[in-house]
């Protein structure tokens, strides 16, 4: 059977070419005898590999000097932990609230101080991001935390909110490298790899060095312990070290295709053969504001639930995989993250307007 | 260059078997049109693979139907934190430290209540194992912890503490599959999946059901929350999901081996071949008390340290890889885990042979 396109939102679809290119060098890696899979990390051939990886990541992003890059485990749901035991000196923080993730986010962080909801979307079931001027920050806060994209609801922020000197932190699990970002105007950037980086098992952190410090509350695991994991460069104990070998040849891939300028262009190309076909449609609607509309995640649905369920399942069977919306949304989504090719996208809509007849 | 024999401690050699046959489903799994890298963990042809690794553990290991299988992340390091996080209802336990590990699993229990140091062999130089009787248990401590086998020193366990009614807790990350073990004897295993199991990035913990309460101190992160990993088979959030795959091809091929009885015969006769030699070797010995000696990990070293340099040096260039003992102590080290053929051992002794003159 050929390979599909798979719009799953997470895990997701990888490039081909890093496939075939982990495929070919699974078992022996260059001149190593070894699989990566079974090298220590602590060897050259391994360290090699993952310095070789925080660069690219270094080059491709932008990362300012000052900032450390960690490879973690855990996904964006052990950082909704690690953010507030880490960040909270006197113990506040404010949350924008825009989707399921940055709800859990900041649930999780309650446990730890007291938080603010600054702002959120939820009474228009989050079919937006809200504005500047909407959002209700304490300038006392340890830091404001927000969720870039939301994978969900097929949301963006499409500006950086301004914190004043408070540090901005953001999970960008669903849209790192889909675009060139200011990683200047964060103090902390986290995202779980599964969607636009890596296979599912590695997150990377992205901190401004001074908003690190050892001396946390005793209750703190050292392996949730930023500093800890920063100073021993992700090696105080054994990294995913297969999933950062193959983020390393995602990086590659994205160098080659032109970085992140080129990445943002492919993108926007993207999402506009959907989007456009949806502003047109009877059968189909988009509920994001056209201010919001996320690049990686398009949500779409026919009125009735009947329509969505068998356009999922005709879909699937024509090699279109995973169009099924969230459980908590329904509907359908696109995700549609770098790997994906125009042409899925171009399939998806062909079938769409076949399907409205 | 054909494949080295890899005698790393951890991540390890995987069997070639297993790596061939991820190497030629790595771009497309089955007619899923898919990499397994790829998949939704929530999709059919996941589940399906989870559900299978889960069933063919139960079955190697002979695990109980009371207690809960859980794949999860931040290896060995972070179960030093959540054993203690989760068990501790007293806030009393009791450590055996033969080695690093566990004395890094006792310094991380002290954080979160009163520990005792219910025996060590720190005095020796960690070269044997405590007996049943010179353990200094509590009988109202809420766990026991123990590390079954000693990767550094080259250590096992060849009996069972009985600690009562105490629940025993074991980092088995070193030894686990390597021989039957009657699970029931324990109230949680942990396993960093790197030397016996999968590449690093997975965690195996197996825990009696009883043992797991969702009401945790606050303080405890969601992800490190055994009840609320356990209820949600692992899917919480995202888990390791290529790991987890691989996880399923070494179970796969343990059973084809003939199981884990046989998995320790072939164990015991590599380990006895190297142990043989050690012990008529006028150069080179091991300095493990014979009634502790790990299968898995064998030290070994020279009286000088040149010497032990040189031997290191001269077997990488043969092709037996890793051979350097852990900077800690020194020496050599073989980690002959189960996908070491006895062919490796016997070139390593044959080396020595050559070597000794």
């Amino acid at each position: 059977m050929a390979r599909v396109f798979n719009f799953s939102p997470g895990p997701s679809a990888l490039p081909q070419a890093v496939l075939e290119k982990a495929a070919s060098e699974l078992v022996e890696y260059g001149a190593s005898g070894q699989s990566v899979m079974e090298m220590s990390h602590r060897s050259k051939v391994y360290d090699n590999i993952i310095v070789q990886c925080e660069a690219m990541l270094r080059e491709v992003m932008g990362i300012p000097d000052h900032y450390k890059v960690m490879f973690l485990q855990g996904g964006a749901s052990l950082q909704f932990a690690m953010v507030p035991m880490n960040l909270m000196k006197t113990g506040k923080a404010d949350y924008i609230v825009t989707g399921q993730f940055s709800g859990k986010a900041y649930d999780e962080a309650k446990k730890y101080g007291d938080v603010n909801l600054a702002a959120t979307t939820k009474p228009e079931t989050f079919s937006r991001i809200p504005s500047q001027e909407e959002l209700q920050l304490r300038p006392d806060a340890d830091y404001v935390h927000i969720c870039f994209n939301n994978t969900i609801f097929g949301t963006k922020y499409f500006y950086y909110p301004d914190t004043g000197d408070v540090p901005l932190v953001a999970d960008l699990s669903s849209c790192i490298l889909s675009e060139p970002i200011d990683v200047s105007k964060f103090g902390l950037i986290y995202a779980g790899a599964q969607k636009n980086m890596a296979p599912a098992g590695l997150t990377v952190v992205i901190a401004r060095e001074d908003l690190l410090r050892k001396d946390l509350p005793a209750y703190v695991p050292t392996m949730c312990n930023y500093a800890i994991m920063a100073e021993n460069s992700s090696m105080y104990n054994t990294p995913p070290c297969y999933a950062i070998y193959v983020c390393k040849l995602v990086l590659e891939w994205v160098k080659s295709m032109g970085g992140l300028t080129a990445m943002q262009a492919h993108n926007q190309k993207k999402a506009a053969v959907l989007y456009d076909y949806l502003d047109q449609s009877k059968l189909f609607s988009n509920p994001v504001s056209k201010e919001s509309r996320s690049m990686m995640n398009v949500t779409f649905r026919a009125e009735s639930d009947e329509i969505n369920d068998r356009f999922v399942k005709e879909t699937s069977a024509a090699g279109m995989a995973n169009l099924k919306g969230h459980r908590s949304v329904g509907g359908m989504r696109a995700s549609i993250y770098n790997a994906m090719p125009i042409e899925g996208v171009e399939k998806v809509v062909a079938f769409m307007k076949q399907f409205e007849g």
